[in-house]
């Protein structure tokens, strides 16, 4: 078990008490905030931190959306229906049809975050031991749910080489016995930006349909998409609606990641209506949030353009600064705003506390997910790190050449 | 399984698709709201409806709190720290020693609504398999989070007799096996309204450390007891530090339910580093809900004594109403904002359906809870309901009347 040493990580010696539950001694700590304690204390020091370590973009919330907010007239903040309200869910319809995506209010239960859904998911449709497989490297919190809900993840690897395109049919059936009941994606993918082709989840669909397989995919970043491809939901595959369960998030779009308001989407009627009774457990998702989130859809499209030409400049920054970087390279995401890059180092998750705990460049030092919490099989990312491209082009280049310069130093560092 | 007619349960028949987990179809529908679609119905054939089936109080959310909300200068609504942002914990920690119970911010998770804490702590303390001791009638949606994480709920039997005290030692005893994990309780008491005695909490506490055990708290209404009673906190029982987890929520406490803020919290260091795991997978509590929480602690004095003396005089008419009905009887609640009450009926789920699809006083009717989903004890609580007096006086003494009437003419009534 990995133990940080400091903060929340800190577990106490020889006292006397009931034991901790065995899944919460196997919850992994999130890769993206348990070096926290790291940062923390390297503030203290004076040390400027850039944190690209974590998906919090310093993009503004719309502006629409923030006035919204500041001008709700509510008198009493009160529960709303289990699966949102409903002018939200009527609204959310409208955003899907203009994405393509013809949904209604019906097959929607909002979800606290796009992290609740995922629960919601899991509970769902797996048993306890049934077993769900992921692409690797995944974004790690899946983890969190897995072990929650108390399910295998099953990894399939996909490599750095050719960006972490889907892996082949062969590794999905290889991977399929009979305690297998889904098959999850993220696309575009966290942590690796790779977007998934019509080709690539066509063949992913015949999966699913030939071994009758639930199908989640996260596709919360949706709408960061680059060099002009086109993103194609699994909501729009067919012959598999009653397999098809799609997981999403205002986070990202709308820059809005403390609004804590997602959404869960199948035609799956039975699905959904046991979605419902957990989602009735937990009585709403947060009120001002799903009135951010209706105001948010009539956000002006220019916001967006803007953005995602931001993202591009961005992304162009970190991919080529690490691929002119001696021993590093970084494949050239399609879409979300992650890279994994892999560096010339011997362990990501000595090299990361490293940056925080021992080193700087002028005062400032980056912050960047170890990528060995992505992935599943022990071992793997062990040369690699995430790096959300999050901050203004300035703090980026800044954070560049801070990574630049510890590579240099690293004494960790491999030929 | 309980498969109500209309809306999000009713479920599609001889569809093609992959099963549904069994834990998903042994989740009970919420007792509280799976007569919601029902409700709907009646309002859309012209009926009033008064709500006593939800702890929704009609009381307005602070003015300070509205205020703050609409004051906000974010221009990115970030994701808060996992545990919640700080500077509210800290301000939590100044509310608790208020009122008598002394925390630190490091002993506390914040998190979405009292529900999420509950989640968390049975996902840290008990493995699957595992049994929690809970005095039944309980919180229906327990059994939600339960399930969730796999657990099991032994209940023990309290009695509208004697006004839902807590059940004799003996009974605890009697129910302990080695898969006994914990105990839980909640206190003043939802849906009984009764409130613990120190004495009755120092026996509770003498049978944790017997048999080292966790003790799980849900203290949403302490700050609702009637007629000079205090609350006391199971935080400050001696000598179960490492036992007790505090599960809490400014959901009731400031009528801001929709806020979705509660916290967890314990002494325990290896309970909140275990708890933080799950915490970091889901990122972070609502933003806009800590902002109210932290302003929420400034609330004046006076709003709280106003919503008091307010809600003594809905206790009494709703107590007395009943007591005068043939056939009727409700204890006197010491705390919370409930009742459970004995009518005489042949079940409950017919009784309150019934309400809502075939009755009506003058256009009026009323919503109850039936009782059977607050029992795990499969039969308990079919003359039983819980009323939650939610609503202003003329709306609950109309509701009243609604029920004094109805009871004179269903079908299922008993001698």
């Amino acid at each position: 078990m990995c133990q940080p040493k400091a903060g929340f990580f800190a577990l106490p010696k020889n006292i006397n008490m009931p034991a901790i539950s065995q899944r919460g001694q196997v919850c992994p700590p999130s890769p993206i905030r348990k070096l926290v304690p790291f940062s923390d204390e390297a503030k203290k020091r004076g040390i400027k931190v850039y944190h690209l370590n974590i998906g919090q973009p310093d993009i503004e919330t719309p502006a629409n959306v923030l006035d919204k907010i500041r001008h709700t007239d509510l008198k009493v903040i009160e529960y709303s229906h289990s699966a949102g309200i409903l002018s939200y869910r009527k609204k959310l319809a409208i955003y899907y049809q203009r994405v393509g995506i013809h949904v209604t209010p019906d097959e929607m239960i909002v979800t606290t975050g796009g992290s609740e859904g995922i629960l919601f998911a899991m509970l769902t449709c797996l048993n306890p031991g049934d077993e769900i497989i992921i692409p690797e490297p995944f974004y790690a919190n899946y983890n969190g749910f897995a072990v929650s809900a108390g399910i295998v993840v099953k990894p399939i690897e996909s490599y750095i080489e050719n960006g972490f395109g889907l892996p082949p049919i062969s590794a999905f059936e290889q991977a399929i016995t009979p305690k297998t009941k889904a098959i999850m994606i993220c696309n575009p993918n966290n942590p690796t930006g790779y977007l998934y082709s019509k080709e690539e989840l066509e063949l992913l669909r015949d999966i699913v349909k030939k071994h009758d397989l639930y199908l989640f995919s996260d596709e919360v970043y949706r709408e960061f998409c680059y060099d002009g491809k086109q993103h194609y939901s699994v909501m729009n595959l067919e012959g598999i609606d009653q397999n098809v369960v799609l997981l999403d998030s205002i986070s990202k779009r709308y820059s809005a990641c403390g609004v804590r308001i997602g959404v869960m989407i199948s035609r799956n009627k039975a699905v959904m209506s046991t979605a419902m009774k957990f989602a009735q457990a937990r009585l709403s998702p947060p009120t001002f949030g799903q009135i951010a989130g209706e105001e948010a859809v009539d956000t002006p499209p220019e916001y967006l353009e803007k953005v995602l030409k931001e993202y591009v400049l961005r992304r162009n920054i970190v991919v080529e600064s690490i691929n002119r970087m001696e021993g590093c390279f970084c494949p050239n995401p399609g879409g979300a705003f992650y890279a994994v890059a892999r560096l010339p180092i011997d362990d990501s998750d000595k090299f990361c506390q490293w940056l925080l705990e021992d080193f700087n460049y002028q005062g400032q030092t980056v912050m960047l997910a170890p990528a060995t919490g992505f992935y599943s099989t022990k071992g793997r990312g062990k040369n690699e790190v995430r790096i959300s491209y999050v901050l203004c082009l300035t703090d980026l280049k800044a954070a560049m050449k801070c990574l630049e310069e510890a590579l240099k130093v690293y004494p960790g560092r491999k030929k």
